[in-house]
């Protein structure tokens, strides 16, 4: 490699963020390039979850609702999510599971813009986003449609038809990056309200949503912001749009006053109403100790180190393997915080990859997919996981049966 | 109080579930009598929690979703749920809010009845069924509709328009209890489906939803079940229905095939489909351990136990303070494992109850309500819970202007 294991170590040594790699555990022996499927544990969430689960939990039980602020926590993490992506305080809320939240937003856009019956979503996106569009529309019956398009065809799709332009702004497998600001502004040009998915963006990378003047979001708490394995799922309603938009998901936490135990159904003020059963404290408390630690890096030495992993992955693999195609943009201001590469035997190679304690996915048909979580990831773990790569690749390593055996993986 | 406090010894020496309570963590100086709201923390969970986020999460990370089982959890914890509640393990899953699985089967239910456009229930039940329900034909646009009739006039309004009865098997405020299997089969003689919300019996009695030939169900793990504050809801379809019945959150966990990123949903087999997000891991294992728990008891006994520390309490509080009005049935075979007592000012003998260390709780407008968790809950306790309010209505402790002040509390 022309990248040498001294050249990453300088870098690590002049990293503004190597301090934060001590504040997560991380297992001895493993190169972790998986944060983007699930993010590193961070110190303080165990013990904030032993706090939670046996003080306040265990001793203050049910008081600790309000004594703890168990029933302000949705809103007091979304707050904090807020800040790393541009919105408001009173924007954004930790509700549910991403595919949840997809569906009262895109309920309430379809039913906000009536006449137009068309969500438009790029053919790639990731499948429970298109999901949860086709059992929206299913329920709904006949008139509604939607409408995948090609991702280089997206913006010509816009028509007076689209309500709801649904789109993941990084793309789950090849890292592409939506410019946010640029499709919002023509999605609005032609009327139509623009739902970003944020579940590889939100503390990856500078996020602006007002500054985009973006209308609706969600997002995923497990992946860089380090909120544990299925940790709530976020959304953001611009404020201008909260009292417009109808809930279909209408549970009692959204009421505007929940405690009353009233027989009706009367929405919550602002972002409140979004908020549908009782929240899983345990979880979302340990969401909160992975944000509170991304709230503490800034988010352009973030993304410049991002960046920076990125190249130094992709310099180090194609210099000793050139057989892998790139399957993310070959400008990395185009991609979030992965690189994925393509290869016929690219499942194999990521089974042979983890047996060697480089852990990076693999995402069906042919995708190697390496995830840069910048809070815990050095220099000199890329140069590593891309030498183990290239050895791997020049011994045939990969070319064993138990490294076909396919299980379930998320 | 005719009873005395050996009485009530005599009766825990002769407990056969008096061991359990060993296996809780309980705060000393507290009778807890708010189980129904937030069970107890079990011993288990704290080891257990921590060993999911410090070995599961923190050492395996993304490899814990095959290694550790996590991608198996909604399943496996639902079969175990399975067998409280008299279903098969293949009947039962653990999936988002009790609110959310509402929906998912509503939906359901309202298409596969075709020409039925009426959702069914009780005008007090709880509001989220009620408001759930609510947003649902609100979503669906003309034509449906949410008939409320009194409690006492749910049978009769059972007409060939309802597609599904909706009702709470044990009235949270009451707790009154429905007759499960006579109620089904009547609803059945008129051609509805019955939607059963488990959340006050699931773990509090025997509950035997195949023997009454029941539909669906949907229940709650924070309860009986001590799964943790906002622990993750469980859904039931029966068997026969389950590949008939569409839920419109078709998130990708409940695809036929999550980990293949297929463009187009296709519904999981049998109880799958009714996955929707990812699931919140650190929370749905805590919920395992109460159900474990619960497991080991036999539900005949824990019914027996509860109706007798509910009668306990109703002869000790009756004879020493006849001013207040039952507000659960008298009969205690038709009530479930709690004792509501109405009293105009409930709000602050709560509060005072509260100050000496009995928790209970109050529900609006003026029902104080007790819930008796066998497996932790003494006669004893209950006993002295008596006395102290018996002395607070006494001494007219409980008016006290710091008793008056209202805050949210679930």
């Amino acid at each position: 490699m022309s990248v040498t294991r001294q050249d990453a170590e300088r870098l690590d040594a002049a990293d503004p963020l190597a301090s934060f790699r001590e504040r997560f555990v991380l297992p001895a022996g493993v190169i972790y390039l998986d944060g983007n499927s699930l993010g590193a544990l961070p110190r303080e969430t165990a013990r904030r979850v032993a706090e939670v689960v046996n003080g306040e939990w265990g001793q203050d039980l049910i008081k600790s609702w309000n004594l703890h602020g168990w029933i302000d926590l949705p809103r007091r993490v979304g707050a904090k999510i807020a800040h790393l992506v541009g919105a408001e305080p009173d924007e954004l809320l930790v509700a549910d599971s991403t595919s949840v939240n997809l569906f009262k937003l895109l309920a309430g856009a379809l039913r906000l813009q009536k006449g137009r019956p068309v969500i438009l979503s790029e053919a790639n996106n990731f499948p429970t986003d298109l999901y949860i569009a086709q059992g929206l529309i299913e329920l709904l019956g006949g008139g509604y449609e939607l409408r995948t398009v090609p991702r280089d065809q997206v913006l010509e799709a816009l028509d007076g038809r689209v309500a709801v332009l649904m789109l993941t702004q990084v793309d789950y497998r090849s890292g592409a990056l939506w410019d946010l600001a640029a499709v919002t502004e023509r999605a609005h040009a032609a009327g139509a309200l623009v739902l970003w998915d944020l579940a590889h963006s939100a503390g990856a990378l500078p996020v602006d949503l007002n500054g985009a003047g973006a209308d609706l979001a969600v997002g995923c708490g497990y992946k860089y912001l380090n909120g544990g394995p299925g940790a709530p799922a976020f959304l953001f309603v611009a404020r201008h749009l909260q009292e417009k938009l109808h809930t279909p998901l209408s549970g009692w936490l959204g009421h505007a006053a929940p405690f009353a135990f009233e027989s009706e159904y009367r929405p919550g003020a602002g972002i409140y109403r979004f908020l549908c059963g009782t929240p899983p404290i345990l979880s979302l408390a340990a969401l909160e100790c992975g944000v509170d630690l991304a709230l503490q890096a800034d988010l352009t030495q973030v993304r410049k180190k991002s960046l920076a992993l990125g190249e130094l992955f992709l310099d180090c693999v194609q210099a000793a393997v050139p057989e892998f195609a790139l399957a993310s943009p070959v400008d990395p201001q185009q991609r979030g915080s992965q690189v994925s590469l393509r290869h016929p035997e690219g499942f194999a190679i990521v089974q042979a990859l983890i047996a060697r304690g480089v852990i990076g996915d693999f995402r069906a048909p042919h995708v190697l997919r390496f995830g840069f979580a910048p809070l815990y990831t050095r220099y000199v773990d890329v140069w590593e996981a891309a030498a183990i790569l290239a050895e791997i690749m020049a011994t045939r390593a990969w070319n064993q049966p138990e490294y076909r055996v396919r299980r379930t993986v998320t």
